[in-house]
């Protein structure tokens, strides 16, 4: 059946059977191509039937579909006319691991990031109804994203969508981990206390009902008091304003279909349909694991092994793990926060280790941080392990909660810079900007995992402030690490090379290719320093001052956007009127561009921030008279 | 009574009565206060029998009571040491206007943007938890407030606080706008389905309470699906795991006071205290107003009247209210969001001319950024208009689903810079430094009204991807604004004054200042010219080439921190290559610390941004020689 499908509409004459059919392919197709690729696996297992039946009960693209964080979504893409480059998912040039607006009019709002998805929706629905024109928005969202703040402020703002917006909460109890909080625990209860919903239930569960939908002004509220309270007292969705409808098995089409129907040709909304779904669904292998396959390797379909490279060096998460645990065996008051990432973070180790200090909050950046400042304010000494990304979405509890208060969160600042295969919606790009911004933040990072280590010393025992380090994705360096940490000094840098006439100042990671554009400068007569700054605040004053007055040239690197670093290191130097005699000053930095997906290489390639594009900035900052003409080119 | 209570402990042995008389003692003192100094009035109001109620019941400072937002701790404040200093709010070296930690031992975690206290009182709670030290945590959080994201995330996870943490719900259907939303109207039908509850029935119903609370662990929770749903389908805050009690008469302390003892000695939490309060309670005129008094300016006590000077020109959120509404009458496509602040914004001026393309979604930054996303991305034009610093709020939206989309959502963005008597928490120091980092947007700054004007209309009419103008607080220049608006040239700035030697580049309204500076430089023989640069994202490069090339000195001067339109105008120029030759830059910016509240004059002098210290910041330049040292110092 899916070699007919290249579009939703092909499928809609199909019978229920038929469908089950598809299902059963599009299981399979997904599994083999995802086997080739990696990636995400297990959630679009769980959302198989489900994605065959919306697509088959709405009229997409018309209808808005939208996949919350979007990694559920291959089977959707499949569907949708990118069957014939699914084997390209995640690889430079090839389908993103989410739902893209530019890659398809079925992706009518990209994702990546949780918990989006109903708030766009409500967007889509309202648009629809301002313009007078037909259209639902079908919001998919899991129970994990259910836990940001997010998707409660949405549903709060539902009643403006009226009977346009469906919300399908896909209750498989897992996000990555598994999930925390009393809204877990809450839809636990609701699935025990019911059974699944067929067709003539939710006819009738749908007739039955009579709560009025939230009314906007104040003044038409009087309508809601003489109501009274009596229909309330249903689920915590019908006191935000749905109607609610579930649970539903969310493998069973005979099932499913009728009652999305139902939904669909529903008079009133907004409605929000509970299907219960498993991840990894029909693969024994994932089905079998811890995780459910969340994000594979390339795999062996029968068998299910993974195509785990062996690591050369130990990820900087596990590295970031360590240490906090080996402070925390010194320092009782040393406790961790991590936002539904415990093993990303490497908060997992730090759990094991003292599971009555470790805090798992669930996807709830905006709480994780000022839950932390609070705990600092109390006298402990916490770790904030957060994804430079999703530290965005706590910049405003960093703001008035942390540096407002000066108050001694330490940040640990995971997936800075750029994050490969999972493109840019997860690119660290902006922390070293956002953070250095406000006053009394230290920021630091690492130039490897030795230095991490340090760095987590030297933030236990700094108490004067908040303070950050911000280090990648993957592997360390594989560089020995010290079986007892050094504390480092605040603001100080340290030169790793030295040099005469150019100065490269690296902040972070990209200490290495620095390095290696040192030895081909070198190699060009030019003399070459090279510091590991450390530090993008409080800058190394004494340092930077002395590689201005000895060099010809200096030359920021570091893996971050503009506004960060090198345009503090400019700032500065202004500041002090050392660029008033004609130091030449270049800043590399990320490009003002949302890079695509790609590999590592390729991606520092493009940004120039490897070694040869550190080399060629270096000449031709060399080759530049005093009024800004290459002089080559001059000639 | 008021007069023998420096602390919350001389009032231990009060009697109930004593206590009566206290409150209102305490009522007139605040107001009397307030009458001299402005600042929030019907707030405090509301909660002086609550704040009395919870400093007798609770033994402060070691319990943490932790006012939500502040603005209502006035009455706090005076009860808490701070009687003497009570005429200094919110003045130069004053009190501050909400809770401060530097302030006094009894605010133990400062406020000023809303939603922020639960989440705090968990850490407290926990932190004692974990320190095996007594103490309770209280949290007194708005209706209002309870839309915001980041309280249903800790509410999420007040289990984890236990019997320690207590919510004290101040529910009196107002923030500064009535409430929006499902949960606002849920509350209306919670009330009005409940009487108050007396000591003896709080007794009864917290006896009566079975529900467990959530368990952390998803293995343990196999005793929640045991023990199945019968108990639940209480209130919506039993769903998530909090003993609930009330509705309480907030103005009523012989309810109040047995009923917050029995919950301060309950066994089992966490516990929410539903209380419910009248804004502007016990002062006739507040009572009367329609704002109920929310923010005022001195007053007159018997009449009430506020000591309103006239303005000189229109406020910079009515000249953007009325440019929305000129704009939509033309493009039936235009609407417009605000989060909880409609006269703030000049949204309700839009909501007159437009109610069914308005909305004011509540409290909840983040859901109105993603929801104006999605207008945008089905062809609505939509103006979504918030105070930079709650911005903050939604920078993972502004970043995740709007700048990664390059979706042309228009940011109006209020109380840029410094704001005078709100001090630090409400400054907008940052939106330039974290919005030009991202790729795509466009930054513009206003210079006077009339500029503003042009800049909406140019934002209506630029559907490229996002674009943002940033505005101050307050009046206008009083400049005229042209009946008909000029669309701008996207990245172009202008030339206001023009000279020889000296170049300012402003951006946004500190030009006044700018060119006052350039008369007194010209006094002293310095030929100075001003540009009102208009974009700090996209740069004009070839306006800031031409000053270069024409110019010994270039100063940027903005209203924001480091990291914005000055080191982007330094960091371009050394891509180029133009500081090479010896280009004197300095960049004037906010500093880097957070500035108390105060005047803006005394704010502004002390950033170093009034004309004084522009002129004196070029004359410094003028005098550093080549490598940096001041001329005449060396002498």
């Amino acid at each position: 059946m899916l070699d007919t499908v290249n579009i939703p509409a092909d499928m809609k004459r199909f019978s229920h059977e038929e469908l089950r059919q598809l299902a059963d392919e599009l299981r399979i197709e997904m599994i083999d191509a995802v086997s080739t690729t990696g990636g995400h696996l297990g959630a679009g297992l769980g959302v198989i039937e489900l994605t065959v039946a919306l697509h088959y009960v709405f009229d997409t693209p018309g209808d808005r579909l939208i996949w919350d964080v979007g990694h559920q979504a291959y089977p959707h893409k499949i569907l949708t006319g990118r069957r014939d480059r699914i084997r390209t998912l995640r690889q430079g040039g090839g389908l993103s691991g989410f739902t893209k607006r530019a890659e398809s009019e079925y992706d009518p709002f990209g994702a990546a990031h949780s918990s989006t998805s109903i708030s766009a929706a409500i967007g889509f629905a309202v648009a629809n109804k301002l313009k007078n024109q037909p259209g639902k928005a079908i919001a998919v969202i899991g129970d994990g994203a259910m836990s940001a703040g997010m998707a409660y402020e949405a549903m709060n703002n539902a009643y403006s969508a009226g009977n346009r917006l469906v919300v399908i909460l896909n209750d498989n109890d897992m996000s990555i981990a598994p999930p925390v909080g009393a809204l877990s625990a809450y839809l636990a209860r609701l699935l025990s206390s019911r059974s699944f919903l067929g067709m003539r239930e939710a006819v009738k569960q749908i007739a039955r009902k009579t709560l009025p939908p939230p009314l906007k002004k104040a003044a038409r509220r009087a309508d809601e008091y003489a109501r009274g309270f009596a229909q309330g007292g249903g689920t915590l969705f019908e006191e935000l304003g749905f109607y609610y409808v579930g649970p539903i098995d969310g493998h069973n089409l005979e099932h499913l279909l009728p009652v999305l129907e139902n939904v669909r040709d529903a008079a009133e909304g907004p409605i929000l349909v509970h299907v219960v779904t498993q991840k990894g669904k029909g693969y024994a292998p994932a089905e079998a694991a811890a995780d459910k396959y969340h994000g594979v390797q390339k795999f062996d379909v029968v068998s299910g092994t993974q195509a785990k490279a062996a690591p050369t060096a130990p990820s900087y998460q596990n590295v970031f793990g360590d240490a906090m645990v080996a402070e925390a065996r010194r320092d009782p008051t040393i406790c961790a926060i991590t936002a539904a990432m415990p093993s990303g973070t490497g908060v997992d180790r730090f759990e094991n280790a003292f599971p009555e200090r470790s805090f798992d909050v669930g996807i709830a950046e905006q709480h994780a941080v000022t839950f932390a400042a609070a705990l600092a304010a109390q006298g402990m000494r916490p770790f904030c392990a957060i994804y430079s990304t999703f530290l965005q979405r706590a910049y405003d509890q960093v703001v008035h909660d942390v540096a407002i208060q000066n108050l001694p969160v330490r940040f640990g600042i995971d997936r800075a810079g750029l994050v490969g295969a999972d493109g840019c919606t997860h690119a660290g790009a902006f922390d070293v900007a956002y953070l250095t911004t406000l006053p009394n933040m230290v920021v630091m990072a690492a130039a490897d995992e030795n230095e991490l280590t340090d760095m987590v010393h030297t933030m236990a025992l700094y108490d004067a402030g908040p303070i950050a380090v911000r280090y990648p994705r993957g592997e360390g360096t594989g560089v020995k690490i010290a079986a007892t940490p050094t504390r480092l000094e605040i603001g100080k840098g340290r030169i790793v090379r030295e040099g005469k006439t150019v100065a490269l100042l690296s902040l972070g990671t990209r200490l290495g290719d620095a390095l290696k554009a040192a030895e081909e400068l070198e190699n060009k007569g030019l003399s070459t320093t090279v510091a590991d700054m450390r530090f993008a605040k409080p800058l190394d004053h004494d340092l930077i001052r002395h590689l201005a007055a000895t060099h010809e040239v200096l030359v920021t690197i570091e893996e971050g956007a503009s506004g960060g670093f090198g345009s503090h290191v400019l700032t500065w130097l202004s500041d002090e009127g050392l660029t008033d005699g004609g130091l030449k000053v270049r800043t590399l930095r990320l490009p003002d561009i949302f890079q695509d997906h790609d590999s590592p290489a390729r991606q520092y390639a493009e940004a120039g921030l490897d070694a040869p594009a550190i080399v060629k900035s270096v000449l031709e900052a060399l080759r530049h008279n005093s009024v800004g003409l290459i002089e080559g080119a001059r000639a």
